[in-house]
Order: structure tokens, then C-alpha cells, then sequence
């Protein structure tokens, strides 16, 4: 963890030949297995030149030999920090998908258990800069999926990640913030409180040890593990070049779903949202019940289907519908002038009519049929 | 065009079979020819019993003789409005793909001629009960498509519909309301000045004899001419029950494109819009650019591709970004400290800090190398 930066996916891949602990060996041995050579590619899949990756695992040798994992582990303790790695009870087994970039090991904080967090999970994601409106939304997206049980992943951010993850507190369920720093390190401070209050309810999650400082590249590294750690990833306000949409990048890459909330057209920050949805990368989510029904089981976290309100005009047929048209506001009119202005036959007049009257619409006067003034009222 | 309603597929297979004046003959005599009966059939395809069609005629010709052609033709020329039928140099040979619903004729009056206002036109609907939003956005795609020669085509009611229209108008091109009653009549009431504006620059539309009210069937039945005219439909807020969303129908059936504009998910009028993105019953929509590359000629009315601000940082390599990120912000530090930090190599940290600070980023302080503070100054 100490000897690459995370994320590195010829670091993973000597770890995935030979073992963590045999890849440690290799890193201070200083040189790398012919074999290893020959097969180490980049996370585009070029190969990579022999004298470069004895670079690379020199530099690892140069950071190993400063590193001093029993003051790290010690130091993890004292936060109350415990480090997971893969075949542990807790680790999320779903992280498997990135292949080469799978975490060594993850540190966490916090009293809930991260792998049965993200059984069924969401990321919910999106600006810094938020609108008010993003905010409001991002908290009710949060409170209503954690209330039907689903744990929102997040990335701690001010913005969308911080009311997302706020939200979620106001539910029952487990948040989880996957952080580019230490999990015993506030950033940004100014969510001191928000980062207590997720390690009371939920997890603090982080690939760095304790005591590491974010750095930008690290906040690209990160967003992998948010898109891998949930179902699907909502994204709520992004503009062009915002962050959120390298979450949205890893989630298309690794099969998971995407969603995106519509905003404003005049709104800046909800530009990347439309974006996806235009390209056909993101569906266009309006409400919780359907990021659940992106998400959920098939057939059984269905959305409840919209609907407008029911009139009672839309029961008519066709003919009725005609008649109606024809029957005149004010001064009455007989069965035949109203046959002629609807076009149908009289027998059909009479008999629409009948029904009309009887469902409040129109009503008999001494000078013809009329349309009903007060529904409220008796007919006279 | 007085006989039945207008958009009577009954009457449309009378007309194409027999041309309109022949049609005039059967009806005057009140009885249908057994051929006709044997082939005639609903909107929705199934046979009409002969009775049923008996029935129909006979209102028709009822109908028809308390018709006065000679009077319609002069009342018409009174308020200026012209009558252009099929084969007309100003007939929308557009419509023709109405097949059994083809109008027996067009009311039009305004200086533009009908056809030619057509050849590049775009429907613009959405609801009358519009937001502030949607008023806004409907009068600025209005003027934008105007601007670049295409024409609107809307239905004249208020909200959505005018302020497309009145976009429309700022712009230099014609604009085309359908209306749902006499080309001579001012409905809404309030929109009698923007009539009078479309007359100058544009055309209004009917296919309802001068004189003639509308009724709530004549606004769903003129609504297949809006996007029957058009070359695709922008619905711009529209409720889920919006009549806009029966011109999509239309459009749809048509085979013709159509686009929502998205708003707040918070607005009950972006309810209908969101609905048919997430449907992929229409491409979401944001500029007017992207309506025209929907509806344009192919390959030559692309929209100009969003662009977020270029920030020199993304010009950087993913070694040179790592470098940078190891660069303290105070203190400067050593090459070889900031070659552990990022994990890179000596000789690697050297040649990315000398094209940093070429570009600016970094600068070499008597205590090492630090972020460069201001980005103006040159480095000392």
C-alpha cells in the first residue's frame, strides 16, 4: 500500500502473479522476474519496456524502504481505524471487477460493516459547486433510498457528496464515504462533523493510510472505488469536466448502471447530466423509485407508474366526446341542432345525452340541453 | 370541409376514393356505394358495419345541406383568408403522409406562403400552464431557430405556444400557428395582437371554415397537423395528461423526430418531458443547436460540441500530474523527495520539474522546488 501509489495497475498485476507477499520480496530484491516482464502491460494493455518497469520498481523499492507498516497499523489503531484486505469477512467482494486496480487493502472507520453496506448500494454523486436545487435533491435522493434500506456511497465532497451523504444519515441505513486521504484525516474540514456523524452510522473508507494527504491524482484513483462499490452511480448536477463523470467512466467500464438527474438547460452544472443522457450513457432519473428500479432486483424494485390526475371527461367514447363538444355553454339548444353540429345521428344524440346528463355534464332546460353549470348542484 | 369533422377517416376513404367532388354526389344522396362499405374502416383498422356508415352519411349529408360554400368562400375572402386544397402550388405536400386523415382543405391567412414557410420547419409545444423556465426557453429556441432560417410551427395557445411563436417573430423567419378554429377568430382572446404580428411575418392555419369555434375535439385533431407539418416536434414543459403530448403521438406515428427540453425534476410541467426522454420516445434537447442537428440534413446541421474551459493541467502527462502533485505548496523540497512522494524515479522527477515550471506550474526556491504562487509573475 505504502510502495505504489493506488491504483497502479502493474502493481496489481505483480500482486495478483505472485502474492502480496512475494511481490513485497520482488520490490526489494530491485529486480523484476523476466517472466513478470515479458506479461506486465499498462491499463491500456500496451506492453511495458523492460528498463521502464525496473524503473518503476525501483522507485516502489525507494518508498518501501521508508514505509513502516507497524507504525501504520499502529497508527490505524489509535483512530480506530482497522485495515481490511481481500478473503476478509468485510471486504466487498464486488471490488473484484477492477482487476488489476482491486485495492492491496483498504483502511476503515466506522461502526458499520463495509461489505454488508454495499450489498445494495448507490453512489450518488455529482458537483462541488451544487445548485441549491442539486443540493435539495441530492438530500432527498439520500434520505429516501437509505429509508428503502439502500446505502449511499459516496465521496465526502462538498456539494452533491456531502447532502447526499447527509440524507442518508436522516435514513435508517449505512452511508459509506470513500475518501482520497486517510480515513482519520478531514477533508475538507470543514465536513469534521458529517465524517463523525457517517462513522457513527456508517463507513469511512479509504485505500491510503492513515495520515496521507489527498492529492488530485488521488481523487481520480478513488472514484474507481465508488463506481465499483455500488450497483450504479447517480450523478446529480455535473458540469462538463466535472469529476463526477470519471465516477460515471469507471461504473460504464466495469458494466454498472448509470443514471443522471435533468436540471435546468440554463443551468451550468447540470450540462454533464443532460450530456449522458443525450449520448445514451445515463438514464434520466426524476425520482428515488426509479434509480431503485435501475438498480434493484428485476421484477421487483419497480417504479410506481406516474399519473396524472384522472377526469372523468377521458371515460367518454368518442361520439359522447363529440356531443359534448356540440352542446352549447349557455342558451339551450334541441337534441337535432346539436346532432348536426356534432355530426352524429339523432338516435345517438339522444342517447349520449342521456348519459351526459347522468354523469353531471349537461342538463335539460325549457330551451334545450345545455352544459351543466355547477357540478356541485342537482340539475334542475 | 363542412360535412364531418374535420380528421374523419371514414371520410378521407370516401374522399381518396372517389375524389371530393363525387364524395359531395354520395353524401347528397344518402346512400353509400356497397363497394365503399365493404373496405371502409376506423382509425384503428376494423371493419365499419353498414349501418354504422349509413348512419354517418346520413349525418354528413344532413349537414351538408345546411351548408353554404358560396357563403364560407366570401366570408373568407372578407377576413383575407385563403382556401388551398391538394395540388395547390401552396398545399404542404407533407401532409399527405396523413394518409386517411389528410385535411379536404386548409384555411390560410398571413403574407408567407404555407408551403414554402414548411420546407425547414420545427414544432415547438408544451403547455399552457408554462413556468417562467419554460417561457423563457421557448422564446429564446423560438429566436434561435428563426435566426437560423427554420421555421416554428406551433398552436397559438398560451404559454409554450406563444412564446415560441414570439421568439419566432424576433427572428427573421415566418412562423406558423394551427389553430383550432376559423383563421378569422382570435382564441385565446388575449393573443389577438400576436395573431396580428404572425399575419404580418407568418401564416395562420385551419382547417375550420372561418367563423368556426374551437371545441376541445378541434385542438386534439388539429394537433396531427402541427407535427404532420413539421419536421420534427420540441415539446418545451408538458404535464403528464399535456395535450402537447398528443402531438408527440402524432409526430411519433408519423415517423417524425422528437425532442423534450428537461427542467427541475421538481416542476410538475417537466413531468411529461422527462417521462419521454426516459422512454426513449424523444432525445433530450438543451440549444437550439441540437434541435437543428436533430431535424437538419444529415451530416450538415451538426450541433457545435460542448465544450468545458481547457485547463493546462490536462495537457500534463500522467508521470508530470504526479510529479506535480509531490510538489509542496510552501517549503520547497528536494527532487528526491518528491521523487518518493510521487513514486517515480530521479531522473523521471528532474525532466517533469523542468517542463513544470516551463509551463508555470512549479518554481526552484534556495530550499528546493515549491507550487509556483503566482501564475502571472515569471519565476524567480
Amino acid at each position: 500500500m505504502r510502495a505504489a501509489e493506488s491504483g497502479d495497475p502493474i502493481m496489481g498485476q505483480l500482486v495478483r502473479a505472485y502474492g502480496p507477499e512475494a511481490a513485497v520480496e520482488i520490490i526489494r530484491s530491485g529486480t523484476c522476474p523476466e517472466e513478470f516482464a515479458d506479461r506486465a502491460v499498462t491499463a491500456d494493455g500496451r506492453e511495458v519496456a523492460k528498463d521502464q518497469l525496473d524503473r518503476r520498481i525501483h522507485s516502489w523499492r525507494t518508498r518501501l524502504t521508508q514505509a513502516d507498516p507497524e507504525a501504520d497499523l499502529a497508527f490505524g489503531d489509535k483512530a480506530g481505524a482497522r485495515l481490511i484486505i481481500p478473503g476478509d469477512s468485510e471486504w466487498p467482494t464486488q471490488l473484484d471487477a477492477l482487476g488489476d486496480t482491486v485495492p492491496v487493502g483498504l483502511w476503515v472507520l466506522g461502526s458499520a460493516d463495509l461489505r454488508f453496506s454495499c450489498l445494495r448500494s448507490v453512489a450518488v454523486v455529482g458537483a462541488r459547486a451544487a445548485t441549491a436545487y442539486g443540493v435539495h435533491i441530492a438530500a432527498d435522493f439520500g434520505a429516501e433510498l437509505s429509508d428503502a434500506g439502500w446505502t449511499v456511497v459516496s465521496g465526502g465532497a462538498y456539494g452533491i457528496d456531502g447532502a447526499a451523504h447527509r440524507g442518508a444519515l436522516a435514513g435508517g441505513t449505512s452511508t459509506v464515504a470513500v475518501l482520497a486521504c486517510g480515513v482519520d484525516i478531514s477533508y475538507p474540514t470543514g465536513h469534521t462533523n458529517l465524517f463523525a456523524a457517517i462513522r457513527e452510522q456508517g463507513v469511512l473508507v479509504s485505500e491510503c493510510p492513515p495520515g496521507v494527504h489527498p492529492t488530485r491524482g488521488r481523487f481520480l484513483i478513488r472514484n474507481r472505488l465508488i463506481a465499483a462499490l455500488s450497483r450504479g452511480t447517480v450523478v446529480i448536477e455535473a458540469a462538463l469536466r466535472s469529476g463526477a463523470l470519471n465516477t460515471v467512466s469507471h461504473a460504464l467500464s466495469l458494466g454498472r448502471h448509470v443514471a443522471a438527474v435533468p436540471g435546468p438547460v440554463t443551468s451550468e452544472v447540470s450540462t454533464g447530466c443532460h450530456r449522458l443522457i443525450r449520448e445514451g450513457r445515463a438514464i434520466c432519473v426524476t425520482r428515488y423509485e426509479e434509480v431503485i428500479e435501475l438498480v434493484g432486483d428485476l421484477g421487483e424494485d419497480l417504479a410506481p407508474e406516474l399519473r396524472g390526475p384522472v377526469v372523468p371527461l377521458d371515460s367518454l367514447s368518442e361520439e359522447s366526446r363529440r356531443v359534448l363538444d356540440a352542446v352549447p355553454a349557455r342558451t339551450g339548444k334541441g337534441p337535432a341542432t346539436i346532432a348536426v353540429a356534432a355530426g352524429v345521428d339523432l338516435n345517438t344524440v339522444l342517447s349520449c345525452l342521456g348519459s351526459l346528463a347522468a354523469a353531471g355534464f349537461v342538463e335539460r332546460t325549457t330551451a334545450g340541453w345545455r352544459i351543466r353549470r355547477a357540478r356541485a348542484s342537482r340539475p334542475r
